[in-house]
């Protein structure tokens, strides 16, 4: 008896049984999933399994594929099917397929850092980036920075987090295992040495930078984007800052040395 | 011109581009990945961005799938076959296919609990947990019992952690946000109410799970496990405790009354 397996809508061979590269589950470890064991032919534990994941997909905000009663289903098909008798199932529900999302100032805003502790290895797993941007464009920001146990911002779900202190001091974290050292965030910082900006890598606090005189993000995706809102604050006049600009400029220019 | 990925030796129109639902990328998060920006044709900081990509790779001791150069050749030949002039690559290199895997007493170390803070959903973000488990297998160990700040066990990385104290009383941790909250474990704690021993639900410390006279861990897959060794101390007299044999014989009976 060869292997079956069910995906999104269609009993497979298990050896062709495939999703699709973008599917979220697969870039951003966006899903959930359950394993049930069967004993003698019958699911054990089989409620609190499926409680738990109506709990998981209701957390992450992920629509449930089918009813519990229409998931018992196909979980029991699939058993049948592959003359399971004493062993496990394997449910996984992602978000589905979604292209990666890809411009003045921007509005963020400030949440807890909740990530594990080694934020400076580029994984997939990137499930509380997702629901940081998702709390981010609910509160109709752009971006979510992250706050740590000491009230320190580590860096946004996407991008660096950058402020120009009120003395022109340009300010952003140290590459330590709370953040990912932006390829970008490199670049800017060799165009800030090169042109002679006041600059220090250190931990920045919420306080410093809703009181800064400007703020900034930087990823691979969107370059450098100003930042004129921080949990409803203005940042300076509200209206992207002069040194932002200028680095904004410079980075383009980068990119145009590239061509 | 239709899209193109690349995806395992192959340059596959993107509609079918697919990835196996055993892939460890889907189902643990068990990968990395860059996105590099091409500016008028030509990637930019691309040495930067394949440096990075080296040092995850190496950080999760996953072997490249290719030299750095046969890489450039690829993503090269991606941009050129969608026509790429101003856009972004994307870059995703997983520990690939390989199925889940699944008697007496077992060993378990004590690691650092690196996890993120929302431990009680069951997401696919593993990395951390499949980080543990490379660590346990290499000290020779069946799993490892993560710890958090305060010194106390949370969980191991696919199960829940248990422990017998010198007075007889069962331990394990309340179902918190840093813990999965078990099946298992519940259908366990069921059978210590029914059965009358006295339990208890709340942190315990590495030095109390040194010094128990017996410990068990539990899972779906496994289901109840005495432990006989942590960190290369015998638990007990170095065998499975009476308590632990009780516990797992009335979760067997358990199972069978599913048939």
């Amino acid at each position: 008896m060869s292997r079956v397996a069910y995906v999104d809508g269609q009993y497979l061979p298990h050896r062709s049984a495939a999703v699709h590269i973008e599917d979220r589950g697969y870039q951003f470890a966006d899903g959930v999933y359950e394993v049930i064991a069967v004993v003698g032919g019958r699911l054990l534990d089989d409620e609190r399994h499926l409680a738990r994941l109506a709990r998981s997909l209701a957390e992450l905000r992920i629509t449930a594929p089918m009813s519990n009663a229409a998931l018992r289903v196909v979980i029991a098909e699939v058993v049948r099917r592959n003359g399971v008798r004493d062993g496990i199932v394997y449910v996984q529900i992602t978000r589905g397929a979604d292209p990666r999302a890809v411009d003045g100032g921007v509005a963020v805003i400030m949440i807890p850092d909740i990530r594990w502790q080694r934020c400076d290895i580029k994984s997939v797993a990137l499930l509380p980036n997702v629901l940081g941007k998702q709390q981010a464009k609910e509160a109709g920001a752009f971006e979510a920075w992250q706050v740590d146990r000491e009230g320190k911002v580590s860096e946004g779900t996407s991008t660096n987090a950058w402020i120009v202190t009120p003395n022109a001091t340009v300010v952003t974290r140290q590459a330590d295992s709370a953040i990912l050292d932006g390829v970008t965030r490199l670049a800017v910082l060799d165009i800030i040495r090169r042109e002679g900006y006041n600059f220090v890598e250190r931990p920045f606090s919420v306080v410093e930078a809703k009181s800064a005189r400007e703020a900034f993000l930087t990823s691979t995706v969107v370059g450098l984007l100003p930042v004129v809102k921080i949990d409803g604050v203005a940042i300076g006049n509200g209206q992207p800052g002069l040194l932002s600009r200028k680095l904004r400029e410079c980075y383009l220019t980068h990119e145009a040395a590239a061509k």
